[in-house]
């Protein structure tokens, strides 16, 4: 059964101050929420139309028609969960890096956390104008690698300017990426949807990188931030 | 002004069956509108908050809210046009050819059709279960590029069946695409979100290719089908 007071407490955590302010996050779907209780996140709550064989104390059975009232998804998938939020590591820089300069769209920030993933790289770093990677549309993307990327919201100018690592930014008027030496260590940095690298950022990149376009001049004047990190990351790991 | 008329053709377009039965489709955004109407497609009316100064007899000026009341976006953004679909031109099988095997997210479709106008791949040949090019999300992700990329949606087995070009295709077992030999001219198969290949495409693969994962073991099982299009596209292309 669901009380007034879950879900006043599951509708307000699609807002970031709230997710803040409670350390709470939502995650929806049995696929995602098995994944997860088995990482090191903590659960908090479940809301489920069938039993998982949990403790009890944390798992509530609910309707479907109580699932529909909750969910943030047009078509809800049996389950949603409430996870607290983890402490952030400290950014390693052990090997590459991904910054991300002010990415606002929660379905790009979401595949790119994926594609860390599947790169092995470990840390994530976003400039606080980035889409919070606990907006539901975020975790729903991601499809779990959430808990295996170390994600971290910094202010980016000061990060770069601190780092040791050489710094790689992707650019329209970049050298091409198929002829660039790339190192095993290093940051790349990804801009925003529209507006790409800002110029604070800009100034900070010791090397300019593209992606060459094969099409005639008329073709598409970018791609889509999330395919051009997917094509850059497979360039930095392919050696 | 909106007409009922207007809205019920508007509204229905939405559905497959009547973007066929009418051969019509909608675009919406100032930008995308305003790159269709430089295309050889024909417009068949132009909604609009502010004149795009174009032939009055095809252009309708309305209110915000008449816009959000057909407008299928969240925001709308100014302008919503309908075009006539174009003829399929045949598949001319010169180069590079993406075959797309039951593509259901019209958003991963969008990309696609954006990677392969970048990349150059004039043909995009797609099984008939793939979602439905014309779909307004879909041309929502294309960005504009649905004009230069020649779409057609075809028996994928038959297809296959009788191409003299060779046939490869993306799987979890295949050979490391990063050490495989690619030629300019062949036919790049993409599986479906879920379910990859199937089985009946599966069999007329001549070479199996996957991109390597460099994460963990736990890492995420897959790539999402658009990301892992840019990065093979990527391949094919670099030479």
């Amino acid at each position: 059964m669901l009380s007034k007071s879950h879900i006043k407490l599951i509708t307000s955590l699609k807002q970031k101050k709230y997710r803040l302010q409670h350390s709470l996050f939502i995650v929806e779907g049995v696929k995602t929420i098995k994944e997860l209780l088995q990482s090191e996140l903590t659960l908090y709550a479940l809301y489920t139309t069938e039993s998982f064989n949990i403790d009890a104390k944390n798992e509530i059975l609910i309707t479907e028609a109580e699932l529909k009232r909750i969910s943030f998804l047009t078509t809800p998938n049996k389950a949603l969960a409430i996870f607290k939020i983890p402490e952030v590591k400290s950014i390693e820089q052990g090997g590459l890096v991904l910054a991300l300069d002010a990415i606002r769209d929660p379905g790009n920030l979401g595949t790119i956390i994926r594609l860390c993933d599947w790169f092995g790289i470990k840390d994530l770093v976003c400039s606080k104008e980035t889409v919070d990677c606990f907006n539901p549309k975020v975790i729903q993307a991601t499809m779990g690698s959430i808990t295996r990327v170390n994600i971290s919201y910094v202010d980016l100018e000061l990060f770069l300017n601190k780092t040791s690592l050489p710094i790689y930014g992707a650019f329209m008027e970049g050298e091409t990426v198929y002829s660039t030496q790339l190192p095993e260590k290093g940051v790349l940095v990804m801009g925003n949807e529209a507006n790409g690298v800002s110029k604070e950022i800009e100034v900070l990149i010791k090397k300019k990188i593209s992606i060459p376009k094969f099409g005639d001049l008329q073709a598409t004047e970018s791609l889509n931030v999330a395919t051009a990190t997917a094509i850059l990351l497979s360039e930095f790991r392919r050696g």
